[in-house]
Formats: C-alpha cells, sequence, structure tokens
C-alpha cells in the first residue's frame, strides 16, 4: 500500500522502497486512482482531497503517549518511528522533538533554510543572499553573504548541540541530510515519518 | 549637535540625553529644518535625504580596523563604541559582532524578532502566532505557540551562548534589553552606535 505524507509545500509518497517528492498538484494528478494511505498538515489540501474515494486518512491512527493537542500529525508520525530519539525534520519548518521510552518530552520549531533566507530578504536587499551551505563555522565570518549563512547554520548547531543528551540524534526531510552531516554521531533516514505511519497502522486496527 | 541612525525600518534621533524613535516620514518632517549628522543603512531612504541642506552623512568617518568592505556602517558606529566586547543589535535584524583590542574579529546576522514571527507565518497559518517572551527555557514547549516562541529564543541564546568569551556582552536595539534580560553579565545601552558615531567624529578630522 502506497502510504503519503502531506506537507505544506511538498507530498512525500512511499511505495515500500523508494520516496517520491511531489508537488500537491502531481501527486493528485498522478496518484488519484490508486488506493493511498495519508496524513496530512495541510488544511487547504486537506479539504480537496477528502473526496478522493481511494485516498484514506490515518491521522486518527496516530497515537503518541505525551502528545499535546494541537501537535501536527507528521511530528506525530516522526515521534512514533523510534522509541527513543530527538527527531529533526528539516523541510518547510525545522521541526525538533524529543522521545525518551516511547513518551513524548516536548519540542519546538524553526524556521525552514528556506524560510530562514526569505525573512533575511525581508529585512534588507543587502541580506538578499543564497545560503553558503560549505560556510565555515570555525571562524566568525567576514562577508555579508557567510554572516547570514553562518547566523543561519550556526544558531540551529547550538541550539541542537545544547540539547544534546544520550538519546540518539535523527535526521529527516530536505535538508535533513546536509544538517545531519554537522552532527558526527547522527542517522539520516528520509523514511522516519513512513516508519512511523507503518508502526501506527500495526498497533492500531484502523 | 543631534545625530541619527537612520536603520531600515526607524530613525533613532539622539540629542545628546534621550533618543527618538521615528518613522522615516516622522523624522524627515521633524526635523529637515535642522542640523543632523547622519548614518543610513537604508539606500531607498539615503537617497531622499542626501538632498537636505542640513543633513550631513558622516559614514565617511566611520573606520574600524579589521572591516570587511560591505559591512553595514551601523555596524561598524556599534563596533567602535568600546575597544573590546561582543556587540549584538536586536533591530530588524540581530547582528552580532565582536571585537578585541579595537580590531572587528567577524560577525553574523540572525533575523529580527519580527522577521523570525513573520517568517513562521509564511510557512503555514498554523504558525503565525504572537511570540511568548515569557516561554520557559528549562523544559520543552508543549503548545505550537510556545514551540515557535521557544525555537527563536533558545536558538538566539544558544548561538549567543557558544561565542560566550570573556569579553563584555553589550546589547542595543528594539529587542535588545529584553534580550539581555536572558544574560546574566549583560549590559543594555541604546547610545552604543552614537557612542560609536560620537568616537569617529572626536578621532577624525571629518
Amino acid at each position: 500500500m502506497l502510504l503519503a505524507d502531506i506537507g505544506n509545500t511538498r507530498v512525500h509518497i512511499f511505495d515500500g522502497k523508494n520516496v517520491l517528492h511531489l508537488s500537491h498538484e502531481e501527486a493528485i494528478a498522478g496518484y488519484h486512482t490508486v488506493p493511498l494511505l495519508y496524513i496530512c498538515v495541510n488544511q487547504a489540501v486537506k479539504s480537496h482531497i477528502e473526496y478522493l474515494a481511494l485516498w484514506e486518512d490515518i491521522s486518527c491512527c496516530l497515537s503518541l503517549k505525551g502528545e499535546y493537542a494541537t501537535m501536527g500529525v507528521d511530528r506525530k508520525a516522526l515521534c512514533l518511528s523510534h522509541t527513543n530519539g530527538i527527531f529533526v525534520d528539516a523541510g518547510s519548518a525545522i521541526t525538533v522533538d524529543i522521545v525518551k521510552d516511547g513518551v513524548y518530552q516536548g519540542g519546538f520549531i524553526l524556521p525552514g533554510i528556506k524560510a530562514y533566507l526569505e525573512s533575511y530578504k525581508t529585512i534588507s536587499p543587502a541580506l538578499d543572499i543564497e545560503l553558503n551551505r560549505e560556510c565555515s563555522l570555525s571562524s566568525l565570518p567576514l562577508t555579508t553573504k557567510d554572516s547570514v549563512s553562518y547566523g543561519i547554520i550556526a544558531s540551529i548547531k547550538a541550539v541542537l548541540d545544547s540539547h544534546k543528551t544520550d538519546l540518539p540524534l535523527y535526521f529527516t526531510g530536505g535538508d535533513g541530510e546536509w544538517l545531519s552531516s554537522l552532527f558526527p554521531d547522527s542517522k539520516f533516514d528520509e523514511l522516519l515519518v513512513f516508519k512511523g505511519m507503518q508502526k501506527a497502522l500495526k498497533d492500531k486496527s484502523c
């Protein structure tokens, strides 16, 4: 059975082997005739797809000990993927969630890399730059481009470092593989959300 | 003599005692008939005010050892205010600059608080929140509002903590006083930029 994680900007479809990353329009056009189990955080898209006969919303199957009422269903899925971990989903937003012995401990949200860059752009045209992903964190920047790149990367790294415990650190999402490379003992796994969905489907009778 | 620090969104005018915070329009309408020395980082405003006979741009007087070519003149002024320090200007952007023995060591830029909040809003309507400035940093959040507030505040705090040295930590700017309260040994001084301008005027013959 196909699984879909419908995010704010993209749809991620998992066929049991590979993950496809599509726009909302591409996903609906290409897959509306195929049975598919999904979770969706985009309310506008949700109101469109609830009429697709073969697509089933499995949000109600996802239950996480310690979850809070308005917690995004994709974050719940992520947190169900392993019993212990710090889970970082680096997509449109960067969500950071901590789970200990299967119980949700809390989490926080940073802007996604694209949202960070857009926000600098709104402050001043002088700050409209492309991210330098190779920007060194071992010396202080001396150019505007690196001042912005360093600001983004060093602040994400510092806040994650300040939450470091003996829990494993997992990354997923579009910028997850690159961010993971900044943390030597971390693991990137683009399937985390789907693993959480699979666990929920296995544990629940829905 | 009046001094003015013309920023991206506001004009800050110092009369030797108090600082007035005005919109660009208010500042020009209220003060164009008065002699005033200014620095300006807003190119659009700069092209308007260069025709004001009594306003003088003193950017060329501001010279900082170790500065880089495209460094904002307000950051240079800030760095001239003390011979040693970590200088945080929390306005439209949050700039962080380090000076040791009068020599600029480098710096980085974070979005300002307002820009952070706007960036979350662009990601999803669910993240359109007002900052909870009282958000606790000692326990992980369990609401969306606090997840966003914590993300902003904890990442700024963590990246500043990771640069902590024996240099004094100074804050200025609209959110400077509040941010300063998160760092026990720091000092808030809304006059830092003006002190740097005064030093430059004293040292140079311009």
